[in-house]
């Protein structure tokens, strides 16, 4: 017999009644039924009763088993008696029959408890990760985490992409975001970055012409905590093909996306490919965000004409100012309470708006609200129309200059969709947002800015940028959107050296700079680069999305807290005196704050 | 059609011909054949030849194009005539008569060469390194790297190991070499460490009840560049099973390590599981080494007392002050002539030895050299039997305290292996070696050290810490080792932390010292912990094994170079002093050596 097990403790059946077993595991629970004593034995794969008699000699020893505790048990499986039979558990037909016990490993008390669902506290969870990772949820979230990478993988490779390891040991480069610095010991006052992303490597490959990269990529940014980032570090499905068009990348991503959320969705409906492609434009007036919730039907209708020169004076004179009126219809909303329309101003005010101005459409078209008192009835007809209302429904405005109109009325639409109850349930619905502006202007400077990555090949190429208006300019550069988060930025990149200085230029760096600053992408360019784009969607997005976990530290089996910390193996810490002498370094402490 | 490419350069057949096709490429070759000239379109797939006529409009553009540029041909697949099939290429039976050029991106001239196996140097292959990747070779290596890794990956998981990633920003741990240290912005005066392993998640994802832990894991050393490993970062397939013995986690890891270099062996013999399991004590005997190539047949002998006391004087005086006698065996080389052991001889004393003694065993039977002048007849014919040697062989030896006399023997098995050219041809021979000492005498100071890993778990346990001398107890500690590679070590953990306690209080460590040292892992051994054990192959040096590369750097696509430092994204770097200050660090530069 095994040392330790001839089963899990998920794997006795009623057909192995009657056979020895032994099994190992964590005392789960314990129950004291009077002449029996039943010990729910736990492990990785699931829960079996075993149970010893009052009058066995062994009955003290189990009897003296800490919770937690491991243990080895060995005795014969017995099946049940029908009414005993726990038809929750895979096991539930049997149990087993205490022979002979080792205590394999004992417990201390416990500072939270495995065996509840109660919440113990961030601090406590992490600096005991090990217990609270026993936890149930905490098992089924890690494992999905672990299957689904799995399953991407598996899926990229039938694609025909190989998968590389790209340095972490590297450069500072240009993400936009914080690198974290690693002291060169060999190299006095030099440092190593770590990447923000293997953006730059996986370019090289297509410029060495590997033709289908990918990586479940380690990425690091010292970027403070939020509910959907880890602080530290990060996994993304990072890939890259060469010889492609924009419609390309999204036929790889497509079939990934889809198979892996129709794999772990547990029955939730997936939008098939091919995923709707939205303009980034039109993503603005539609949904007020380039990062729309599609399962939210509502869709914002532009109304400035139907309102410009009317009657509603507030709105016409900032129309007159340079405003655009936005309409988010309430499918329905007729039959609520003034209440809930005041209770909807009050939300707009506290959001920092002057209030949040509606018509309702009565079961009889008769239009009800302040602003349909004010405006000329034909207006109040036209925007019904042009916002594809019908009787019942109400409708509420955004005015405001265009980016802040499509901002809050994107706000708008989602406060609408949850106060209604239009969310759609159990649905991953994805969507492409695509041609962004290759530039934006800064409001504050005047000065024309790259919108997004720098690196993204300008639509037109070279004669868009000698010829066109940069705010025109849009790039091939696209996201990825599910449930209204964003999994992934992407883009065809720029591979040509002349329209990379000529964009940058656009921009306000000289060639010079350009060279210096990206070096190694901007040389390789020049010895015969293919056409080439990716993405890299989230890997703990996507996990969080399937666990339907809204928080990143239940989907990560060893997160940092959110000031950074690793609790339970005491990091960072400082370092000793002859560390820092080998690294040529020398702290420079701020001072200590009375 | 396709913007790019309606096929790869790898993908046309004869079929194709008379078909319309677009390949997008590398400008691989360029033949000027008078009439006709020819251009090899290269990509990640293959090579096509592409030819257009002296006559046509498109003649000079094509003529134009510089080795390496990427360039888009269209035009129509025709099959060769007979005497123009190149048999050695897949596409070989045809060839795309070029209708139309599109110019993707223009090469500059070239630093090194891509269509030629020529050595540009390392610092240029490095700097350069997206053409020297484009090479076959490299393109070769690279990928049999990605396949190598799934490979195992696939079997791992085939093998029920869930995949997880253990965090790379985390504290320092003992594992004994030096780590990288990572600055924290948020907590002036501290530093992450980069993981040198994640020895301690996977041992706490154990504890956490995971059951079966693998990762292809990157682990980071700050330590300098050897030919087999990368400075700064290389990978292990790491992984950790519960409730297991070390015959268990033999049985796991073998059919993953027969399977992958059965896979991308080539043809290659590979020793079929069970893998041999040597005793460390025996290793050390019969080979000399606990990294046995066991490709080499040689096995060593312990001929001491055929020595002791006998009329070779050297020996016999030796012994007597505790010195053993090795034997050598070197089957057939009786053949070899008088200067062929001279030059043995000398090899011994540039090696710093007095010189290698030998007999040999005539066809005959008859005794020549040195030894057999002075050692008594009788002891000649038994150390023919004991080293099992027959007429026509010779024998070396190495007489020395036992630890040098090991190590000399296994060095004089090699080269004999080689001299006599015994070693076996195209083999992956494997062997466990097990029983490793558990504590060793540091021959300075007198004190006893832990041999290997301080985590191991003592063969015997307590009762053994507790009674036996330190010096003769095992550990349950195991290296796996292919043709005199060290792939791996592991073991079985120590997860009793009463064990533990005791097995650091023998080395000279307090209690509180290991508490405080390892406080992670040691608290979390108090609530309830499996016992387990792995081991972690080293990824490069099976890639380096089955590429048949010396040179770590041949099969890692972006490595450091031997200074640790990446010519062409210039890492390390200067920081600016912004980012200095928000770290709270200051250089300490040494002084400038004039």
């Amino acid at each position: 017999m095994h040392a330790y097990r001839t089963h899990t403790c998920g794997q006795l059946r009623a057909a192995d009644a009657g056979k020895p077993a032994r099994l190992s595991g964590w005392v789960h629970r314990k129950r004291d039924h009077g002449q029996l004593l039943f010990v729910d034995l736990r492990d990785h794969y699931g829960i079996t009763q075993c149970v010893v008699d009052v009058s066995a000699p062994l009955f003290a020893e189990v009897e003296a088993l800490k919770s937690e505790s491991v243990v080895c048990f060995t005795g014969k499986v017995v099946e049940r008696v029908a009414e005993t039979v726990n038809p929750n558990l895979p096991t539930g037909e049997v149990e087993l029959r205490i022979e002979a016990v080792e205590l394999l490993s004992a417990a201390d008390p416990l500072p939270l408890q495995v065996n509840a669902e109660e919440d113990a506290g961030e601090e406590t969870r992490l600096r005991y990760r090990y217990l609270d990772l026993r936890r149930e949820k905490m098992q089924r979230n890690i494992v999905l985490r672990g299957q689904v990478i799995n399953s991407i993988r598996r899926r990229m490779i039938e694609l025909g992409f190989t998968e590389f390891q790209t340095p972490i040991l590297t450069a500072d480069s240009p993400e936009g975001a914080r690198a974290y610095l690693v002291p060169s010991r060999i190299h006095p006052g030099k440092f190593y970055a770590l990447p923000q992303a293997p953006q730059m490597f996986k370019q090289l490959l297509m410029v060495a012409g590997f033709d289908r990269y990918f990586q479940i990529a380690p990425c690091f940014r010292d970027e403070d905590a939020r509910a959907d980032r880890s602080p530290g570090e990060f996994y993304q499905l990072d890939f890259e093909m060469s010889f492609v068009t924009q419609d390309d990348v999204f036929a790889a991503l497509e079939p990934v996306m889809h198979g892996v959320f129709e794999e772990f969705g547990r029955g939730r409906s997936v939008t098939p490919p091919p995923f709707p492609r939205i303009p980034y434009d039109e993503a603005l007036l539609k949904y007020g965000s380039d990062k729309p919730d599609l399962r939210n039907p509502i869709e914002i209708v532009d109304v400035t004409a139907d309102f410009a020169g009317g009657g509603f004076g507030i709105f016409s004179r900032l129309i007159e100012q340079g405003a655009v009126v936005r309409a988010i219809p309430a499918p329905g909303a007729a039959k609520q309470a003034r209440s809930w329309f005041d209770k909807l101003n009050s939300w707009a005010q506290h959001e920092g708006k002057a209030g949040l101005g509606y018509i309702v459409y009565g079961e009889e078209g008769e239009a009800r609200g302040p602003i349909a008192k004010n405006l000329e009835a034909v207006r109040v007809a036209r925007i019904m129309e042009t916002a594809g209302l019908k009787n019942g429904d109400a409708v509420f405005f955004a005015c405001d200059k265009p980016k802040a109109a499509a901002a809050f009325a994107g706000q708008v639409r989602s406060k609408l969709g949850q106060e209604l109850d239009l969310i759609e349930k159990d649905a991953f619905r994805f969507c492409w947002i695509v041609d962004f502006p290759m530039y934006e202007l800064d409001e504050e400077t005047g000065k024309i800015e790259f919108s997004h990555n720098p690196f993204s090949m300008p639509q037109g190429g070279l004669e868009a940028l000698e010829t066109m208006d940069p705010l025109e300019i849009k790039a091939f550069q696209y996201d990825i959107v599910c449930n209204g988060v964003e999994l992934s930025s992407g883009a065809i990149r720029n591979h040509l050296p002349d329209v990379m200085v000529k964009a940058f230029e656009i921009a306000g760096y000289g060639a010079e700079e350009v060279e210096a600053r990206f070096a190694g992408l901007f040389n390789a360019l020049r010895y015969g680069a293919p056409p080439h784009g990716g993405s890299a969607p989230g890997i703990d997005r996507i996990v969080m999305l399937l666990a339907d976990e809204p928080n990143i530290r239940e989907i990560i089996a060893f997160p940092l807290n959110q000031r950074a910390e690793d609790l339970m193996m005491k990091a960072p810490a400082a370092a000793t005196p002859e560390r820092l002498r080998e690294l040529s370094l020398k702290l420079a402490l701020p001072p200590v704050k009375k």
